[in-house]
C-alpha cells in the first residue's frame, strides 16, 4: 500500500490527508505528524476568541484529532517532523511525547508547515509580549487578560492581526494604541484613502492609532514583570500592561530547504498548479507561495481559504484524481468596528510597477437604498487599466453588507472583466439590500468613463 | 435640433432622456411626457413605506421633476401620451391639466411606459383592495392604514410583491393572511423547498400562509364599505379589512400596439440590444422584455435595475454614444422578515423544458464561521447541468449577509462559469464574514460531483 506522509495537520495537511482517502477509496495509507496537539484550527478565530465572541479554543478546531482518526488517517500529534531525505524517501520524525526520534519512509510526501509570525530579537521581551498565530497564542491571550486584567495595551502591526487584535482589545475596554509603519492603517494592501476610513472606524472604537511610526525595540518594565515599554525610531516611548505582535508572517520552509529544495521569490515554497514541488514531494498552504491571476506571477498569500484548496488539490492527485489549483486574486476581508473592510486584486502601485497604466476611481454609496433605515455608508474604489479598460482591482469600506461584496470584483476579476461590463452585471436589487446600481457597479461605471 | 420625445418619466424613460443630453452635450431637444405626477421613484420601496420604514413617499424620489428639468429635460406631467404617428413622426399628446390634446413631432420617440398591475374584474371590488404597484398605491395604502386602523389584511399573491407587504402588514401588528396559488410562497422563481423556507419565515413573522389555493372573487364586505371577502376555488371564504393584490404585472404596451408595433412571446416590447424598436422608435424598461444570457431567449423580467440600464443604453445611443445592453440573468432577492431570499438564473423545470440535462443540489450552511455570534443558518440550491458542467442558477435563503451572495452566482452565470470554477473561485473570508468555503462554493463543490 502506497504510503502518504503529511507534515502538518492544519488546513492544508489535513485536507490533504482527507481528500486524498476520499478520493484514493482505501488503498493508501496517510500518516500525519504535527508538532503541536492542535489539528485544523480556524487561527482567523483567535481575536474573536480574545474578544469573548467565541467561548473557548475547542469552537475554534474544524475537525479533531478523534475525528482525523476515524477518518483512517494516523495522526500522530506532538511528532515533529526534523528531517527530510530526498533520496531515501524518508523523514525523521522527533516524538516530543516519548522523546525519540525516527525514520518513516513515504512513497509521497505532503509539506504543509504553514506560517510562522515573526517575531525579531527585539520583539522577545517577556511574557507580556506575544503574537497572535496559533492557538496556543489565543490561549495564553485568554489568560493574560483573564488574569492580569490589563489595562492599556499596545498592538505592534496595522495590517489585519493588529486591526482585529486592537478591536478585540477594545471591545474588551483596554486603552489600546496601535502603531504602524505606514502612513495609515492596512497600508501594504489599501489605497492609502481607504486605509484612512480603516483608521477611522478603529479611532471610533477608542483606539489611539499612531501611523509612520516604527518600533524598534520593546523590554519588559514593571519589576512584577508585567508589561513592557516600546521605543520607537524618532525617540517616542509607548509603555502598555500587554504588547501584541502582529508584524507579519513567513513561510516556514526549513525543513523543504534543509532537503535542498529552492523557494521563490517571497520566501515561499512554489509548486506547480497540481501542488507538486518534486519528484514525490507535494507542497500545500501557508508554507507556499500562490499564483496570482491578476498579477501574473506568484505571490505569498498566507489564507487558510488558499490552504484548504491547495491541500484539497494536492489530495485529490494524491488520490488518483485530477485538479488543479488556478490561482487567487488577492482577496482578503476583515471587521474594523462598523466598519467592514474588504479588497481583490491590484493596488494602483502594483499595477503600475508591473508596467500597466492603473487608475484609481472612488465614489461614496450606501450598503441599501438611501430611504432605508438599514442604509450605511460604502466607499468602493475600483482600480482599472487604460486600453484594455480592465478592472483590475477594487477595495470596499463601509457598513454592514458592504464588505462581502467584494466578491463580485474577484468573480470579475477571476474572468478578466472589463470594467463596463461590470457595471451592466445583473446583480441582486432590493431596497433593504442595495441602491438600484449596486456601489460596486456605481465605482466600474465610473471607472470605464477614465478608462 | 433633433428631438426625442420620452413616453413615460420613471426609471427607463428617465435614465435616456438624462443620458441623452449628458452623452449628445447640448444638441438635442428632450421633451418627457409624464401621465401622472411623478417620476423616476423606487416602486420597490413601497412596501417600506407602508411598513413605516420609509418616512415618506418623497423619499422614494429619486429624481424630482425640478431637478430634471434642472438639467434641461422638458418634462410635461399629467401628459399623457394617446396616440403614437410612426408615419408622421408624431405623438398626440392629452394633456389632463388643461384638458386638451395635441400633436408633438418627433425625430426620436422613446417608449418607457412601464408595467401595469394585473387587475382582473374580480378583483375590482372596492376602495379596500389595491395593487401595491404605484407611488399613488403607495399613498392609498399610507391612508388605509392610518385612518382605517386595519386588524386584518389579506394578500393575494405569493410572489416578491406578496412576500414583502405581507411582512409590512405583519411588522405593523395586522394579522394578515396570504393566499397564493403556488405549493409554496414564490413558486415561479424558486425550488419548492426554498419556498418552503420562505413560507416558515413569513410564518415566524406570524403570517399565515394558504397554498395551492386560488382566490376566484373578491366582494366588498360589511356596510361600511371597508373590507372585502374573497372566495377562492373550493368554496373556502376569507374576510378581512383589506385586500392587498400582488398577482403579477404586464408589459404596456396599448401605445405600442395601437401603432402597429409587435409585442414579444411573454407580451413586451422587444428592442434590439442598442433598445431600437423600430426606425426612429426606441424602448426601455418594463414595457420591454429583455434577454435572458442563460436561457439563450427573451424574457419579462420587470425590474428596476434593468429599467436603469436599458435607459442609459438607449439615452448613450441617442445621444450620439454607442452602448449595448448586455442581458440579464435573472436575479432578484427579496427579504421575507428574518430571512434574505434571492435567486439567479434558471429553476430545474426552465432547464429541463430547454432541453438541457439539468440538476440541483441543496446545502446547508452558516453566513458566518460556526463559532461566531454573527452565524445565522443558510440555505443554498445550485443547479447545473450534466455533461458540460456548467452552472446554471442558484437560490439562497438564509439570515443577514446570506441574500447578496447571489451575485457572486450572478457574475459566474455571466460569465459561463463551470460549477468547479465557481468552487475555487477567491471569495472574501473571515470569520465574521463567511465560513472558510463560502456556502455558495460548498454548494458548486457538490453540485459540481453529480455533473
Amino acid at each position: 500500500m502506497r504510503r502518504v506522509v503529511v507534515v502538518g495537520a492544519d488546513a492544508a495537511g489535513m485536507s490533504a490527508a482527507s481528500q486524498a482517502l476520499r478520493v484514493a477509496g482505501g488503498d493508501l495509507e496517510v500518516v500525519a505528524c504535527e508538532s503541536t496537539t492542535h489539528t485544523s484550527y480556524s487561527a482567523c478565530g483567535i481575536p474573536y476568541w480574545m474578544a469573548g465572541d467565541v467561548p473557548d479554543g475547542d469552537a475554534l478546531v474544524a475537525r479533531t484529532a478523534v475525528e482525523h482518526r476515524e477518518n483512517g488517517i494516523d495522526l500522530r500529534l506532538r511528532h515533529e517532523v526534523t528531517g527530510l531525505d530526498l533520496s531515501a524517501g524518508e523523514v525523521e520524525v522527533h516524538d516530543h511525547e516519548r522523546s525519540h526520534t525516527y525514520r518513516l519512509g513515504y512513497d509521497e510526501v505532503v509539506l504543509a508547515t504553514g506560517a510562522e509570525a515573526l517575531l525579531p530579537d527585539w520583539a522577545r521581551a517577556g511574557d507580556a509580549v506575544l503574537p497572535v498565530k496559533t492557538l496556543d497564542d489565543g490561549a495564553a491571550w485568554r489568560r493574560i487578560v483573564a488574569e492580569r486584567r490589563p489595562a492599556c495595551a499596545l498592538v505592534v502591526g496595522g495590517g489585519y492581526i493588529g486591526v482585529e487584535v486592537a478591536e478585540s482589545f477594545a471591545r474588551l475596554g483596554i486603552t489600546t494604541t496601535l502603531v504602524t509603519r505606514g502612513a495609515e492603517p492596512m497600508s501594504s494592501s489599501f489605497e492609502p484613502a481607504m486605509g484612512a476610513l480603516v483608521r477611522r472606524a478603529l479611532e471610533r472604537l477608542g483606539v489611539d492609532v499612531v501611523t509612520g511610526t516604527e518600533v524598534i525595540a520593546l523590554e519588559p518594565a514593571g519589576s512584577d514583570g508585567v508589561g513592557a515599554r516600546a521605543a520607537c525610531v524618532g525617540g517616542v516611548e509607548y509603555a502598555a500592561d500587554v504588547v501584541a505582535l502582529g508584524i507579519g508572517v513567513r513561510a516556514r520552509t526549513a525543513l523543504a530547504v534543509g532537503a535542498g529544495l529552492a523557494v521563490g521569490a517571497h520566501g515561499g515554497l512554489v509548486p506547480d498548479d497540481r501542488q507538486v514541488l518534486a519528484d514525490g514531494v507535494w507542497a500545500a498552504g501557508d508554507c507556499c507561495e500562490v499564483w496570482d491571476r491578476v498579477l501574473g506571477e506568484h505571490w505569498f498569500v498566507p489564507l487558510g481559504t488558499h490552504a484548504n484548496k491547495a491541500g484539497r488539490v494536492a489530495g485529490t492527485n494524491l488520490g488518483g484524481g485530477s485538479a488543479c489549483f488556478p490561482g487567487v486574486v488577492g482577496t482578503a476581508i476583515t471587521r474594523a468596528g462598523d466598519a467592514e473592510v474588504a479588497r481583490t486584486g491590484l493596488l494602483v502601485e502594483w499595477a503600475r510597477r508591473a508596467g500597466r497604466d492603473a487608475v484609481s476611481l472612488t465614489v461614496e454609496s450606501t450598503t441599501a437604498a438611501g430611504y432605508m433605515p438599514e442604509s450605511d455608508p460604502m466607499t468602493v474604489t475600483a482600480i482599472g487599466e487604460r486600453g484594455t479598460g480592465l478592472l483590475l482591482g477594487m477595495q470596499i469600506v463601509g457598513g454592514r453588507g458592504a464588505g462581502k461584496r467584494i466578491d463580485v470584483a474577484a468573480t470579475a476579476l477571476w474572468n478578466g472583466m472589463r470594467a463596463d461590463d461590470v457595471a451592466m452585471l445583473d446583480l441582486a436589487y432590493a431596497p433593504p439590500f442595495s441602491p438600484v446600481w449596486d456601489p460596486v457597479q456605481i465605482a466600474c461605471r465610473k471607472l470605464a468613463l477614465e478608462l
